[in-house]
């Protein structure tokens, strides 16, 4: 299964562009990402989309649907307001309009775009809500510019990326650290950056955007809490070990210390160990050309 | 005067013991670390004290009280509770007083003690105290069933550790990891652990403590918050910048590329820099022989 998400990657390595740049979804598109894509929106939902609520009749483009795991939590959230949600893969596309109108929700439009060439007008949304996305963007500030553009003078763009570098564990071990680095090498030089989260504030500032705010959303998982554990695993580890083959064919690791590394990660989810991780939510404010 | 910390620091190393072995306080104790001490728990005093009230009545061991810097917050957010504050250094001991007396707080009592030998009886006290201090001592374990046994049946204890792991900042530079590994090693060699955080929970657990739960306490500074960065200033890069003399003379840096670090790391604090660091707060129940 591994090999055949790792032919997948390398199918949308070759096939799909973003700006002009080779652009690789470095997890694949298979059923396996699928699920693990919507466990991680269902348990990590509240903690990420509190505070995010649209007005009644606005207009919203989710920049990034992937296959529309946020979009189900974003057009329940806000069921009076209208979303367009866009994304570079049809398959993908097809997966998210599958899952929305299976829950009878109507209020999403989808449609395929790419971020750095949007088929929108200037100040067509009076939001933009972009998740998971920026962080496989070979140039995001130059993605974030076009999404300031079709935003009205006053909307808001919100921005939430995860960092593997604030992942914090017990046991500690060089292991678990260096399967979590090869995630980190393998995204970069697929062209997109695990650690952008500490970046969101200045990506914003620097694109021209208005009252940023970034607020840390931490997740703090032992066999304490019930339930935790199984969405490190579920979530976190499951993501790393989708990527095991591609990072053995990269040269990145051996089998040998590639399995110690997801033997160790596993071993924060029994008893008296933890793991800990923090999301980044941006909000900035297109302040328009007359402010 | 950072050379001065050094001495003092080499001092108290000779001088000093916990259990047996050396002990080194590796941030020295002069006044401008007394400094940095009181703006650490004045500026994170409601974030880690957060939840921290004792009932009127009840006895509460603060271990390893330092200067006193938690003990002002805790004698005023328990005013009726009493508290018997306790550290391995006279001179600590004796700035602490000062401090208490002199804001006229009448409900602590200081005691000179070792936590590896404590002065009291099974049972004594209700509550535990201690922040700051595990992550300096060579056996946290050993000491927290030190701790355990002044415990009565039912009591808790509340144990509050940084994680300079936890530390994500931008711009993120090498440099700037290299000066806060430098801290984590020189402590390291002193017999303490600046990773300690994470742990809590198990070593909680293995001293045998019952419903053991761990909070994090999380910091984002960045320009766009009112003295947060300043407080990263006064704070975390202060601890740094004050192990500058003894981490050159252990061959952990020179000075070029430290000075480079310390510059990277105040960069964090400038407009568009992000500082972000996680405390853990742990709170454990000595559920007693019969339970």
């Amino acid at each position: 299964m591994a090999g055949h998400e790792n032919g997948e990657a390398d199918q949308h390595a070759r096939e799909n562009t973003v700006s002009g740049s080779p652009h690789s979804y470095v997890h694949g598109r298979s059923d396996s990402e699928f699920m693990r894509l919507h466990d991680q929106a269902a348990g990590l939902g509240s903690l990420l989309h509190e505070g995010t609520r649209y007005p009644p009749g606005s207009t919203v483009l989710e920049a990034g649907c992937g296959v529309g795991a946020q979009t189900l939590l974003l057009a329940t959230n806000s069921p009076q307001a209208q979303f367009v949600s866009v994304d570079i893969s049809p398959e993908s596309l097809a997966r998210a309009e599958e899952l929305i109108s299976g829950k009878g929700i109507t209020n999403v439009t989808f449609r395929q775009a790419d971020i750095g060439n949007l088929p929108f007008g200037t100040g067509t949304f009076d939001h933009v809500f972009v998740c998971f996305t920026l962080e496989h963007i070979p140039d995001p500030l130059s993605a974030l510019g076009k999404l300031k553009t079709v935003l009205r003078p006053g909307g808001t763009i919100t921005a939430i990326e995860g960092d593997h570098g604030t992942a914090v564990f017990s046991p500690d071990t060089p292991a678990a650290h260096h399967v979590i680095d090869c995630l980190v090498e393998l995204q970069r030089q697929a062209g997109g950056n695990a650690l952008i989260g500490r970046e969101l504030e200045h990506l914003l500032l620097e694109a021209g955007f208005a009252d940023v705010t970034v607020s840390p959303r931490q997740v703090y998982a032992s066999s304490a809490i019930t339930g935790s554990s199984e969405a490190v695993k579920s979530i976190f580890i499951a993501m790393i070990e989708g990527i095991r083959e591609q990072v053995i064919a990269a040269g990145l690791a051996n089998p040998e210390i590639w399995d110690r590394g997801i033997r160790d990660l596993h071993r924060t989810t029994e008893p008296g160990g933890m793991f800990c991780y923090t999301f980044f939510k941006a909000i900035g404010r297109e302040k328009g050309a007359g402010s």
